[in-house]
């Protein structure tokens, strides 16, 4: 399969994650992968926040997942600073080859090194193989996910 | 009643927003309002970074209310700009009151502001009145939320 790293995404990066979250039974529905400029201008937000960790995954020369990992400081839990994933894709040649448990794996360890106490994301309820699998990572789902569209 | 103000959070304001905190069934187990010197900690790093919104709410001069808003920038959803409301607690004297919602309206102005075309938060599975809460101000149960205690 060829060596995997692990490396915070570049610009030149942006055309290959946006085509993987709109590979994608929900994101087919809410992506544009035919106009980048959004998805640019939020790129060089994310570059701007060092809060924020945007990595894709990369076999040979090409991407092949991706994870963006939000570290979150706050006072609840005797100050404890915690860590939110969101945008986890991998892309259809690399499914059930364990990839997904790899980045999950990179996300927990990098909030362990930023001195996170708790990771967290949401699913969306119809994801269940994605439940089945946070769960066998470790996580509990213990709570409900809302979101209000503005 | 007198007037409400909602307004940034101070390091003055730590002792009365973790005794809020604390004083929930869940936080009982989990804070330390007897200790302040981690949530003064945690203090310096929310008001060093400009995406954190930590808000009291302030009755005459009393705080009787908190949240945290995040700004999160994202790639997912055309590039979208999300917020992400954490540690909401009402006073136990002023619940029912209604500061609730006028808070949770705060923090959904302030999001459409800051251009976030999405709030999410996650409520504990036990909190079923919260859950209501959140229906009612229009949000929807569409995710589920996992945990994982590092």
């Amino acid at each position: 399969m060829g060596d995997l790293e692990i490396r915070p995404a570049t610009t030149d990066d942006v055309p290959a994650i946006v085509a993987m979250l709109a590979d994608d039974p929900l994101g087919a529905q809410r992506e544009s992968p035919d106009d980048l400029a959004p998805y640019l201008t939020a790129m060089e937000r994310l570059r701007a926040d060092p809060n924020q960790h945007l990595v894709v995954a990369v076999r040979g020369e090409r991407v092949v997942g991706t994870l963006q990992l939000t570290i979150v400081p706050g006072l609840s839990r005797r100050g404890a600073t915690r860590s939110v994933v969101e945008g986890v894709r991998v892309h259809a040649d690399e499914r059930g080859s364990g990839l997904g448990s790899l980045m999950m794996e990179w996300a927990i360890d990098t909030s362990r090194r930023e001195g996170c106490h708790l990771v967290q994301l949401t699913s969306d309820n119809t994801r269940t193989d994605a439940h089945r699998f946070y769960e066998r990572l470790g996580f509990t789902a213990s709570h409900v996910g809302f979101k209000l569209t503005l």
